[in-house]
């Protein structure tokens, strides 16, 4: 490993003092004078036209300021991304039980909340859809009967509800099918999940006396949230103002617009400020979660283990809208395994529920929890070893990925051994007792990123990004600069940032951070280290390759009491030729470089009840580098626990006539606490990435993605009973038990003939 | 004149809006929760040992948070430039009536006061001296017994008041003086100016729970209010952020740390944010203004008008502490004439009043009115055409500047030529009216400039720079940016700042932000559009020579309708190889631009009163390029009526025992209103200089260094006498036409000698 100064060594976060006092301010924490509270009224229906919307009442409430409904936005349907089936606020119809009928603003949250319920609408019921297996059928009821009319809309398909479709595909998987030794199909079904951040939606505006809007925001991507509003407000970008504020967790939920358009608007009518925050409730029922997802899996495998064709089937249900990208868990239908021949889609299908929204490497834990599983029994049924039987498949560097890409070097096959010999694999344990594993793969997130870093006149660094913190990530940052330009990470001013100040970024999630923004940190720190090395060249007369940059310091290599400190050259550069020294870096796409994360979990299953406790888990990621280990262990940590509530308790529950959100509490909605949890072990592997800062990877996504596969396996190992659907929960270990769920779901039923059928796979 | 998109037209103010409705926010306006505020207690002696204070009856008041003195603060001088000779309050001395003792954080403003006046000083008095003559005298009580134990006191000369020498020499000047046909002499006293920005200064301050502190500063030197703060506090400059709010002018009084030291610690006593506000009286006597300035003159001329030699001695009062740098009038001696032998002087004396501060090119303005006053002089007495004996001298380009610079293409001749031919010199007017003309010069300000332009989807633009908007400036920026760019200033977002978030930039005075910091913002600019051109290239197929940038897009020259909108290619760069496209610049030092401005004022005297009116005034201003003309007619307006406050009524008095301030209110101190002024003619000529941005010259300073000496000598042309000190007022002017003034002060007395042979320059 290289001979780091600041890297590999942990460091407590940059904001830690603002976090622990309670000073960091949240979007919630804005007060403007005269600022005015928002809340918002939701339909009652699953798919309803509004026949009317009296706010008479509502207006005339005193303390009321305004109300506004759908019909006060422009005529303009945004999307997540090309397609645009959505209106910001109901117009005409509403599509789910939650969606945003109308708005008030009012001088006080009570007045606003009362005001709310004045507003009287008359609705007619059309159809709703609530199942999304039901919504592919032909002759469903259409969710959106006019979808073909919508702008984006790129594809025909039969069954209307189809909204999006992801293929991929290499070789001739059917004749390896025909040729495979065995054949095996297996379908998965995981659950609705609630992205439990703590800190509700929140935002703030203020329309400025020119025009112009500031939104206080409680977002991972303020330029996606600018480009939005612009959107469904016809307003100029330029016009809009973002400042993202602390972020109480996100998880992918709050990549792209919220409810910003409301107090936004609401601010333009009144010319006051207006805030916005959700009760959980409304987390729950008007913000996107993720929908229940069905995998269904088919492998061909040789006698000797060798997988040569796969076939995967991903049906997810996007609710009402696209609320966020197709699921990008289908180009994970292989795993972490070279296979010749594939054939993978991913179908979304609407639904009368709340739209869709993203979550941790969306459908990537679903896509994993079906595919680790499918190895698991694979490997029983063929009486092989399941972690030799996953070596003996394991993408390799010089294999072509399923994006295309060549393989790089990486430390898969060293998070398998960690793993092997953490926990002493094979092992035997006791009746009731289990041990599973499940191997991840993920890429190190890229995308547009920029930095700036200027030197002080105390040899101290300014760094601007447009990046919001997450999980630590200006901390890491701050490492990143500081190693290059040989300071401390105490000498690394984080500045604050909104749309206006810095560059155009990429938004914080996908575990693009490090990699991409943190790469482009480094290109500016170097930029600026580089100006500080000519500058002190021409200062002291040696050549600028005599010269090393170090402990505050440049200084002669031959000769190192020779030399200035930053702070010299900083003051020096403002009346020298170079004028103030500052670094500038702007990147868009880094090369693929993989992440590969081997877990394990060993389990006790209670016979009598069903139940699963958790014994162990472990957990093993090439992480290329370490920029900030503690940061890079609370990472792995955090994303192990996010990934055991998926296996064990959490689940959204939706009424399966109205669609209704029928939990939205995190009384009722259950996440995991510490004591549901053992001690996580975290092993990490060092592979440095060809691109990545010092040779970073991304950290943040694998380690939730084991957690379902890994415990259902050591189930499977402890009791002997597979479960295919998540969550792991008691009832159905119980009924497994029981003999109420048959092992064997070799299809989703006539659902996945049909869409053969559309394709002409299948007559 | 240049084919310009956008320069060259009147464009309203970029903050136009928010200014007008009042929603700009100035320091004053800072409200955060559990804010307090603070006040502070006063010297009431001009020179004296502080025996004692009690502040515990003041600790004792019921809302009173934290009283702090002197010996709060670590025992740190500090400076406006090399020489430490301050403490940011009292500690063991009082130097001047004004100079802050204590300060007290209260919960209200109010009790914040009552608490002041609840602390006891017990003081010993020491020797004052108040006249800054008398202060140079040998055996005059010395202001800072200890000077020479300070860090940065650089020389040691006769007389223990003098803190500062300027001096400038060329030529034999002695020899010259021995061989001229004539030589004049003549003394002129200016007054003690105030500065008269309207909003007072104000600060917050909050100490956040990482020690690092905020400050919301009322500023032009947000980086050099961070340098000094960082250095009274004794904490490392970067933890200290500050944020430079709206600013409700500052004319120079505003460059440098004021009170925000006081706010600082308090907020890091009590853990809360403190704010100071300064009534209109604090402003008086609290702040530095300037004092009045003596100038003595002698000039050699052959009998056909051809100056040979210069001699000017300047002495300055620095009051208490030298608050701001050496007096820059010096370099001004020569006017803007080209003389080869030339000896100049200028000496700052502490005396016992409060500190000097900057004011406008500080000291150029009284050397303006000594030059131009005795330029008219030796004209009358030679029977010359005054404009005549002007012309013979100017300064002409390939000349070398007193600055040692190569005198480079200007229109000093044309503003004469304008003036001359507006008014139709030379005129003859009835008994009891004048015209009187001055030629005044300055340079195009320099100094460390840096600027960030990245360029949003939509084709629009954020501009990040260091420096405060002074006078329009943020839209002058905007302007250059939006010209280089082919977009329209609208397009331009002028992003908020703060010492984190923008690179270190000189302050925003001495006439530098549209020649130097709008030149960073031209490279800026080119950088970025350089950047969509090779993208536009790329996408295009053609080559980056062939494109052109106009209209908001990339064209090709032989094809102008293919192209692409610069919002295509910025959101094309966000996934392109190049990222985000972002220009940068960064500069220290242009090269010397000189600034000329020719001005003729009209007068009629009451013979009975001696009062002046003015009746006409005219200026001419080589001002390169006009970025935007409406914005450089407003500074050229502004800056004459600041010169005509000068010449005719403004005047900050001095108790002559004590230095205490004896007008310290705007009842007392009298600026112009509108009523005071006739209409203004300000006329423009356009000559590129070599280097600013697209040949702009600085503006902002000249239009105010003509008014005493034009109407000093269209005075001397309505009724014949001659007045040497400012202000010219009926007084004065009345006792001159009663014969009490003399019209032939030689020189300024026995001061002159003794510094003379001080220097070794006499017996």
């Amino acid at each position: 490993m290289a001979d780091f100064q600041v890297l590999e060594q942990s460091h407590p976060r940059v904001d830690a003092w603002e976090k622990v006092t309670g000073q960091a301010n949240y979007a919630g924490d804005v007060y403007l004078p005269g600022m005015l509270m928002c809340k918002i009224l939701a339909s009652t229906r699953s798919h309803a036209r509004i026949i009317s919307i009296d706010t008479s009442k509502a207006t005339a409430l005193p303390g009321v300021r305004a109300v506004i409904t759908g019909y006060d936005f422009p005529q303009i349907r945004f999307g997540s991304g090309a397609l645009k089936d959505r209106y910001i606020m109901a117009r005409d119809i509403v599509y789910y039980i939650g969606e945003p009928v109308a708005a008030v603003a009012a001088e006080d949250e009570i007045t606003a909340q009362e005001a709310i319920g004045l507003i009287e609408v008359e609705y007619e019921d059309l159809g709703a859809v609530v199942d999304p297996l039901t919504a592919l059928r032909s002759g469903a009821p259409s969710v959106h009967p006019d979808l073909e009319s919508y702008e984006g809309y790129g594809f025909t398909i039969e069954g209307g509800n189809i909204c999006t479709l992801l293929d991929a595909d290499r070789g001739d998987v059917d004749q390896a099918f025909m040729e495979a030794d065995h054949v095996f199909e297996d379908t998965f079904r995981s659950q609705g999940i609630n992205q439990g951040f703590l800190e509700p939606m929140a935002c703030a505006a203020n329309v400025e006396a020119n025009g112009r809007l500031t939104i206080w925001a409680s977002t991972q991507g303020p330029y996606q949230v600018r480009a939005q509003l612009a959107s469904v407000l016809d307003m100029p970008l330029s016009n809009i103002k973002i400042i993202p504020m602390e972020l109480g967790g996100g998880f992918g939920a709050k990549l792209r617009l919220a409810f910003e358009a409301f107090p936004a608007l609401l601010s333009m009518r009144t010319g006051s400020p207006v805030k916005l925050i959700n009760t959980r409730e409304e987390v729950f029922t008007l913000n996107g979660p993720r929908h229940p997802v069905t995998n269904y899996i088919k492998t061909g495998v040789n006698n000797d283990g060798t997988i040569i064709a796969r076939e995967a089937y991903t049906i997810f249900d996007v609710g009402a809208y696209l609320g966020a990208g197709p699921n990008s868990g289908i180009g994970h239908g292989l795993g972490a395994y070279n296979i010749p021949n594939f054939r993978l889609r991913s179908y979304g299908a609407y639904t009368n529920k709340v739209y869709v929204g993203s979550y941790r490497a969306s459908g990537v834990a679903d896509m994993t929890f079906a595919v680790e599983s499918h190895m698991d029994i694979i490997a029983h049924k063929l009486g092989m070893d399941p972690l030799d039987f996953r070596l003996k498949n394991t993408i390799k560097e010089g294999d072509i990925a399923v994006n295309g890409s060549r393989v790089p070097g990486n430390g898969l096959e060293q998070t398998l051994a960690a793993i092997k010999e953490r926990l002493g694999l094979p092992k035997e344990l006791p009746d009731g007792h289990g041990v599973g594993i499940a191997l991840c793969e993920w890429r190190s997130g890229t995308g547009p990123s920029t930095a700036s870093i200027s030197v002080n006149e105390d040899g101290t660094a300014s760094l601007l990004t447009g990046s919001v913190d997450i999980s630590g990530s200006d901390t890491s940052l701050a490492s990143i600069a500081a190693e290059v330009m040989g300071i401390s990470i105490g000498d690394i001013i984080v500045a604050s940032r909104d749309t206006d100040l810095a560059p155009f970024t990429g938004p914080s999630g996908g575990s693009r951070i490090v990699y991409s923004q943190g790469k482009a940190v480094q290109m500016a720190a170097e930029d600026a280290r580089d100006k500080l090395l000519a500058l002190a060249a021409d200062r002291l007369g040696v050549p600028q390759e005599a010269l090393g940059c170090a402990g505050g310091r440049v200084y002669v290599h031959d000769n190192p009491p020779q030399g200035l400190t930053l702070g010299q050259l900083a003051s020096a550069s403002v009346n020298s030729r170079t004028g103030p020294i500052v670094g500038n870096a702007s990147l868009s796409t880094l090369p693929y470089a993989p992440v590969f994360s081997a877990q394990a979990a060993e389990v006790e299953v209670d016979r009598a009840t069903g139940q699963v406790k958790l014994t162990r888990y472990v957990q093993c990621q090439d992480v290329g580098v370490a920029i900030n280990p503690m940061a890079v262990e609370g990472q792995l940590e955090g994303g192990a626990v996010q990934g055991i509530g998926r296996a064990l308790t959490e689940d959204m529950l939706f009424d399966q006539e109205t669609g209704a959100v029928r939990n939205p509490s995190f009384a009722s909605y259950l996440m995991p606490l510490a004591l549901d949890l053992p001690e996580l072990e975290t092993l990490m592997v060092r592979v440095p990435s060809e691109d990545g800062p010092f040779g970073a990877r991304a950290v943040a996504e694998p380690p939730g993605f084991g957690p379902p596969a890994a415990i259902a396996n050591a189930i499977y190992d402890a009791v002997g009973v597979r479960i295919r659907e998540l969550p792991l929960s008691g009832e159905r270990v119980l009924a497994a038990l029981q003999g109420k769920i048959s092992e064997d779901v070799a299809y989703i039923g006539d659902e996945l003939d049909e869409l053969k059928r559309a394709e002409g796979l299948v007559a």
